[in-house]
């Protein structure tokens, strides 16, 4: 079964996603496992202090080595084949591949979010998978965090069900967008669904589809 | 003052979201201000119905017209300048140069979360901006509606305020990213500090991390 691990200092923040449909069910089912690692447990001295300012001046607070380390390693301790992502804007761009390659395998993920301004580049020594959605800054790695736990997660046999998209399969080979769908009423304000869709000639449907495809 | 209206299904999902510490700032501040919209309230029938099946045959359920526009056309009674974004796969890719731009404006912005398969392509034509976060497939458009709000607010100015970080600048000019940055232990594990960032000598340091961006 895969599992993810999250360590973040907002928990409060991300549980209520985990605990919509989709990934309750998951859960529900025995599918996929999700559990929280409160960094600030980790913190040094009375404040519990997990960030500190850059060697070199700048703006800003990092996050420390020691508190990251010692989440990390606490939840090694209890299972040592677990791999290690951090969301971080210099990763790996995040893909429908990517999302399918983690969706096949039963690994313990321990997904770190980084907060505010950064880490210390000595971080990634104990990181196995550096992944980016893109090119743009986010306040921490929360919501990519639940960005690449959704996209894998939807893909796991069984956790969709009957809800399995064409969608699902629109990405499947790296580069294909989806048609476009439509649903009822026929007519909308004067705007009307094509009408070889309603043919009920699967041929027909389908050529449509594939030349409407973005 | 920016305005972010968040149409979806999943509002106990999202708002504990916006209520983290820079969210509630920006409001704290009147730099931003957040709303929900249920589109459950605009549904349809006895079920307060959603979606339904695809014209042409296919799995899943589609956002029907109904609903979404009028929720969109709630909002816009009372704020007819107000721009509807919808985050789907096949919009544009959402990138830190495109965050500044919106975070300039002044604007309503009502975002329509589509959910599970997809949503009827007559939706589009009351959508002012289609933006992807990339080539992945989610349950839903909430985590891109987190991403697309969280990437906006954090460059309004005066939310960040002291915190106002290297990584803000790192993608300005769209490409570059951003240099290694280390904190305190100066030695972690053996790990040590470049000691070029300890010297004190600014050109040194500026010419060390151009030298390692990425």
């Amino acid at each position: 079964m895969i599992k993810f691990t999250i360590i973040t200092l907002f928990q409060e923040a991300l549980e209520p996603y985990l605990n919509t449909s989709m990934m309750w069910k998951a859960v529900d089912k025995g599918l996929a496992e999700f559990e929280f690692v409160n960094l600030r447990d980790f913190g040094l001295g009375p404040h519990k202090s997990v960030d500190d300012t850059p060697y070199g001046g700048g703006d800003g607070m990092l996050l420390r080595c020691e508190p990251v380390f010692n989440a990390i390693e606490s939840v090694k301790a209890k299972d040592p084949a677990a791999k290690v992502i951090i969301p971080t804007p210099v990763g790996e761009i995040w893909n429908q591949e990517k999302a399918r390659e983690f969706a096949d395998t039963n690994i313990h993920y321990i997904i770190l979010c980084p907060h505010y301004e950064g880490y210390d580049e000595r971080i990634l020594s104990i990181v196995d998978y550096k992944i980016s959605l893109g090119k743009f800054v986010l306040t921490g790695g929360e919501l990519p965090a639940l960005v690449i736990i959704d996209s894998i997660v939807r893909l796991i046999p069984g956790v969709l069900g009957g809800e399995n998209s064409a969608l699902i399969e629109s990405f499947s080979d790296g580069d294909n967008l989806e048609y476009p769908q439509y649903t009822k009423p026929y007519d909308f304000r004067g705007m009307k669904v094509p009408d070889v869709l309603l043919s009920g000639n699967h041929g027909e449907v389908d050529k449509w589809r594939e030349e409407h495809s973005k």
